[in-house]
Order: structure tokens, then sequence, then C-alpha cells
């Protein structure tokens, strides 16, 4: 009927509703095929499926059948696969193609958004809160090492080794120091290693990792916009930082009383999952609001709703949700980006590369490095810890977006960055299936804890 | 780290996203909070808890708090509460307030169309093809009774007893016939009654209703355009109706096939639900690019799975999907419902009510007399299916948001069909309860099947 509306009401204005959610609804399907297929070809080889999702997201997406594709990397959507099914078998007419485009475009976004939050709030349960505190100093320091190093290494390389310019040079290293939470818990989810002390290290070292990366990000801006640092704006950044995730944890106890008894009290559907969704999506806002992220504060609301009872029930009804929503933020994550920056044939590139092959090197050495600083537990694996850190994924590709939006980076600079992100975000997964696969003395904590 | 990006590329031109993640979360968090609330209470009368999710989202909705409301109402989001607290806490400048109120409020509509499309997939599973092909007959009897009556009753009363022009009474006589299948299988599904003969007799007969529906808003729309009715294009929509209908069910043996092997075969997460997604959205945009309904497809792709081995499982995984996003469908229903057409002290709204009394009297009576033709089952309840064809429900308010933006229906009459789709809609649960409640001699299916 929707299809209709659109005929009827044609003169005054086009209904655009109808078109967007056709727009959607193939947006989806193609999503959804392309994790799949991906997934499993990648996971007949042993690799994460979350590996396939990505690739399958670039082979989609921008750089190669422009399936899913985004305002963002400048297309104004006749170039898109969809827009021309809609236009062919939907009778959407020309003009409407831009504006239309632009619209489905934002709803697949906020989907891939939920979809980011909704597995964060999962790891969150995953997780255990009690051994993510245990391992917490060994986790601040692999985290502090991991954006330290990076950060000074690609900073002071860029000056001396390139010549480049201060202001781009501290851009492009602040660009080297987040690890993608996304990636690597998921990556850590599939191996079935998220709940060894490794994992939590790496998981706690990744949201710790965030936290200073936001904070870098807020310094780097600032000082790119005014050339100073606003100092009582970083303040507050740090203080709502260190409230809101440590009160997220001190209210936990509070939380779990009343999720316990709405979840036991409510008698129509959803008594289980719908109130777990109201606290994950509420600090997920807050989390946003205070200038943090989203995942932050869905990941502590799961850390919290660990606790409860009726926490097996909720895991197993956040999975169809998770399914849902997640394939559709790895997709659109490689969807977005561009591998033509890659393509040493193109001479405009060659510039780039040679950074690049430096930024990557960086990146890659200076979170290897992290593993040391995983100290005090015996018989730990290093290498997995400083592998699990590699992956930059969407947060770099935020410093890129910005730098080359406000004009701070050069084209080269810019592409090198992009693509330090997606070798860092494509090497890593494998990588971490080795590191585990060949250590079969991995600490299990569940094991460990029995000991102690 | 949204709301930073947002504040440091804030001169060339503002980042609308953040504002829209943020602002869908509040949306979502507001509609979850009324749809659980607005449930519960009503639950405790022993009414179906889709009357509060709807009575809930009045409330939340244009006619009163103003949370959720939508740019259709004419509003251009400066009186949202939800875009005064982006403003307040999330620093969303009042400039971008219109652009960003559109498009959180398209993203929200999205969802909610996902949602009804979900909730009908869903309803399609619980459902039984080959019982629902056993009262094919009388559903299809019941289905043109509500149709024919409605119809000619409202039609020629408009023409003789209120002394109105032929085109707007014939299309608010058409506004009268077509049942929403959304809200009745809900309150089935909810009353445990949705697999009894009288269960299936309704949802066939909605169905059915939905099919001519569409056909008769085909005629009446090209009638209203251009005074005479299209019979190629009538033509083309009746037989791609019966084709897509006939031949989903004809290929579902093949589909059940690929389905079975897909959801076996398949090694990573998500092996049982997204390869029936992908089935359920795919039926569903075919369904809208032949000019059908979205919902018939997803309808159809659950009725056809819901033969295979795996759907238990599937159907335990499609709940909290569906308690993610149906909540959205139904308050929405209720917040885009502005009940202040009902107010009689406004003295504008009179001429409407008399009409609306008119109105509401041929849709229920109508209705009821389809309890007539379920035939041929002994012991039916022909009470319980003349009322669970009463609410029309949002396929009314299709007709009456056409008639008034093509100029057709004058402001009370328009009026009229709005308040008679708030009476049939909010009147029909509770009446059903009673209806099923009072009546222990309801032929349960597998009862009767067991008898024969």
């Amino acid at each position: 009927m929707n299809f209709l509306i659109a005929s009827v009401s044609a003169e005054p204005h086009i209904d655009h509703a109808p078109f967007i959610l056709a727009g959607v609804l193939l947006s989806i399907i193609a999503i959804y095929l392309a994790s799949k297929i991906g997934g499993e070809l990648v996971n007949k080889l042993g690799l994460p499926p979350v590996l396939g999702e990505l690739i399958a997201g670039v082979i989609v997406g921008i750089s190669a059948l422009k399936i899913i594709i985004f305002p963002e990397s400048g297309t104004d959507g006749t170039d898109s696969l969809i827009m021309m099914v809609l236009q062919s078998t939907g009778g959407l007419p020309a003009s409407e193609v831009t504006e239309v485009f632009a619209q489905i475009s934002e709803v697949v976004l906020v989907l891939a958004e939920l979809g980011v939050i909704i597995l964060l709030f999962e790891i969150g349960l995953e997780s255990d809160l009690k051994q993510l505190m245990g391992v917490g100093v060994q986790a601040l320091v692999v985290a502090v090492i991991g954006v330290v190093l990076p950060f000074v290494a690609g900073t002071v390389g860029l000056i001396f080794i390139f010549g480049m310019p201060t202001i781009p040079s501290i851009f492009a290293g602040a660009a080297l120091t987040a690890t993608s939470i996304g990636i690597t818990s998921r990556v850590l989810s599939e191996l079935g290693k998220l709940t060894t002390t490794e994992g939590q290290i790496i998981l706690g070292a990744a949201v710790t990792d965030d936290v200073l990366g936001i904070i870098i990000l807020a310094v780097v801006a600032s000082l790119a916009k005014t050339g100073t640092v606003d100092l009582t704006n970083l303040l507050v950044l740090i203080l709502s930082a260190i409230g809101f995730l440590g009160g997220a944890i001190l209210l936990g106890k509070f939380v779990n009383k009343v999720y316990v008894s709405l979840a036991s009290g409510l008698k129509t559907r959803g008594e289980i999952i719908t109130p777990a969704l109201i606290f994950a999506f509420s600090m997920a806002y807050l989390g946003n609001a205070i200038h943090l992220e989203g995942i932050l504060g869905s990941f502590a609301a799961g850390l919290v709703l660990d606790e409860t009872d009726q926490r097996n029930e909720l895991q197993k009804q956040v999975v169809p949700v998770a399914d849902l929503l997640v394939p559709i933020f790895f997709v659109t994550v490689g969807a977005k980006t561009n591998i033509g920056v890659l393509n040493p044939t193109i001479e405009a590139n060659r510039e780039g590369l040679i950074i690049a092959a430096f930024l990557i090197m960086v990146a890659i050495i200076g979170k290897l490095a992290t593993g040391l600083g995983a100290f005090g537990k015996p018989g730990i694996n290093r290498l997995a810890i400083g592998i699990g850190m590699i992956p930059r994924g969407e947060v770099g590709l935020v410093f890129a977006g910005i730098g080359s939006s406000s004009g701070i980076l050069s084209e080269s600079l810019n592409a090198a960055i992009v693509a330090m992100v997606i070798v860092t975000t494509f090497v890593a997964p494998p990588m971490l299936r080795l590191a585990f696969g060949t250590d079969s003395d991995s600490v299990d904590v569940e094991l460990a804890s029995k000991e102690s």
C-alpha cells in the first residue's frame, strides 16, 4: 500500500517513506548475505568469522560492488546499486535519488550504531566484573604502553624522518593510539578466549584505550583548532570518564536489584529483555551525552547486569538481537573502507603508501610491545595480548575523518592513516587465531581461579 | 566521541549523525518505558497488553506529552520533548532542530515498520498453513462481507443521510473496509486464541481484507485523481496479489528445503535466524515492490517457514527480536493518533463527531455481521470473529491521510475517519477478551483436528 500512497500524492510532494523502507530492507538483505557468505568462507579457513564480515563489507562497499555505500564517501547515490534497483523496480523518480539515498544511509548507519551498542552490551554480559577488576592493573599498564609508544614513535618519526609539520604529525600519531573494542572483543569471543586472563586484559586495556583515545582526540582537536589546549574542558572530560565508569560499577548492586525485581515482577512479554535494553540504551545515551562513547555505556550496562540471576536467560535472548544488528555494524565498517588508497599503480597513492608502511610498522610494533605490560601472571600469553591490541578499526577512521574534514591532514597522510587502519584491522584476527592456537598453555580463568 | 566530532567540524557544516543516534536512543527508551508501563497496567485489568501500548502511545504522543511526535502532524520539532533534551544536554544548536527532528523521526518510523514486518513474520510462524487453508472459504466469506457491508452502508449513508458529494463519500466508505492485521493478530496471540478456528478465520479474513483494501484504495484513488478507473492497473494489481500469495505457498516446499539445509549447514553465529530474516525481509520487499504491503510478504514468509524442523528454535529466537522492534510499532501508532479530534468542547469538532458516530456505528455493525459468514463449523464463536474484524488501525489512517493530503476529504470528514479508527482500534481488544472469555466452548483446533 505504501507505494500507492507515493503515487497518489505525487503532485504536491513525493513521500519518501516507502522508498526509505524499501531501501533499508534491500540494504539489510545485502548486508546479511555478505556477512553470512563472508563469515562462513573465512570460518572454513579456520579464521574468525568477523574477518569475513569485514572483507565481505569491502566487497559490497565503496571499493568494489557499491551496493552498500554512504554519502560521506562523496557519492550522491546515483552509482548505488540499491538506488538503481529502487528506480527500476520501485518507481523511484530520478529527481529524488540523492535525497532518498541520504535518508536510507542515515537509517542504515543508525542501525549499525545500535549494532555496536548491542555488541558491547553482549560483551559486557559475557565478561565478569570481578575478573576484569582482577586484571585491572595489568590492563591499565597495557593500555598506557599501547597509547604512549605508538603516539610518540609515530609523531617523532613523521617529524624527523618525513619532515612533516608538527600539528599533522601529532594528529597522525594520535590516530595510532586507540584499539577497536568492537573488533577485538568479537574476535576474542569467536575464539572462545574472551574469559581467559589474556582476553580480559585485552578487553580492559581496549576500554581504557578508548577513554584515553577520546581524551587525546579532545586535546589534539582543540590544539588543531585554536592552537592551545582547553584545560578546563580536558579536566571535565577526564573526571566525567572516571565518574561514569566508576559510578556505573558502584551503582551496579542497586541496578541489579531493580532489574531482578522488574524481570521477575513483570507479567507481559519481554520481561527479561526490555528492562535490560532500557538500561543498556540509557547508559549508551549517557555515555554519549557526557562526551564519551555510547559503546562504553552499553558495555558498562552489560558488565553490571552480568551479576544478576537472570543472566543466563538474558544472554540467550540478547544473541538473536545481536545477530539482527551486529552484522550491520561490521559490514558497514568494511563497506566504508576505501581500499583504493592501497593501490600502488596509482601515482598519487605512492607517497601515502610509504608513510603508511611506516605507520603500520609503528602501529603493530607499538601494540605488540604492550604484552610486556602484562606482569604478575605466570604463563600468560604476552604475544596474544599484544596482537589483541592491534586492530584500530573505526576509532582510527574517526581521526582520519576529522583530520581530513578540518584540513589538518594532507591527502597522502590521510590515506596513510586509512591504510594503517585497514591493515591493522584485517591482520589482527588471523594473527590472534594463530597466537592463541599455538599456545595450549593459555591460562583459562575458570581453571586459574579454582587453583587460587 | 561522536559529540566531539560534531563540535570539531562545527564550522563547515554540523554533523547530524551523533544527534540522530542520541535522539533515536531517547525515543526508543521512551517507547519501551511507555509500552511496558502501559502493557503491565492494562494486563492487570485483564485486558490485552497491546491496548496498554496503544494508550501509552497516545499519552507520550501528539495528543499529550509530545515525547514521540512526527513531522507529519505538522510540527517542526521545536515542541518535541526529545529535541529539548538534545538541546539542553547534548549541545544541539537551535538552528538544526527541525532537520535533526525530521531525521530522527525517519529512523524511528523505519524501526516501527520493521517492527510490524517482524510481528507479521512471527504471527506467520505461529500460524499453521494447513489450518489456515482449512478455514480458507470461511475466511474469504467473512472478508468479503466485512468489506462490502461497511463500504456500501457507509457510502450510501453519507450521501443520503448527510447529503455529501459522491467521491468523498466513496472515499470515506472505502476507509471503513480494511481490518488492521497487526492489532487483531497481536490481540489474538496475547489471548492465546491465534490457533483456534476463530483465530485462524479472523487472521485469514484480515489478510484477505488487506488485499481487498489495497485494491479498493487503488480504485478509489484513481477515481479521485482522474475521475475514471484504470482497469489495466487494477487487473495487474489483482493478479499480482493472487500470484504473490499463491506463489509463496506453492514455493513453500522448495524454500523449506533450502532453509533447512542452510540452517543445519551454516557453522557461524545466527545460523537459524539470519537466513530466516533474509527470507522474511526479501518477501517484505517483494510485497512492497509489487504494490502490496511489506507485512503480507513477511506473513507469507513466516507461514512457509512454519513447516520446517527448525521451527521451534526459530520461533524462540524471533521472540526477542520482536520484543526489540514490535513495541516501537504499537507505541508510534498510538503516538501518531491525535485524540484531539474527539474533543466535543471544540466547536469545529462537532460536525465531525456526528459523522464519526455514524461511521463508528457502521464500522462496528458491518464487521460484527461478518461472523455470520463463518458457516460449517459447529459451535463456532461468531461474535468473537465479528469483533476480531473490528479494529481498523493504521490502514484506516492511510485512507484518511491520502484523503486529506489530496484534498478529497473535508476537515470534518477526515476527523470523523480518524475518530472511527481510534474507537474501533481501542474498543476491539477488550471486547474480544470478553467474547472469548465468556465462551468456554470455543473450538480449539488441536482438539478439533484430533476428533476428525
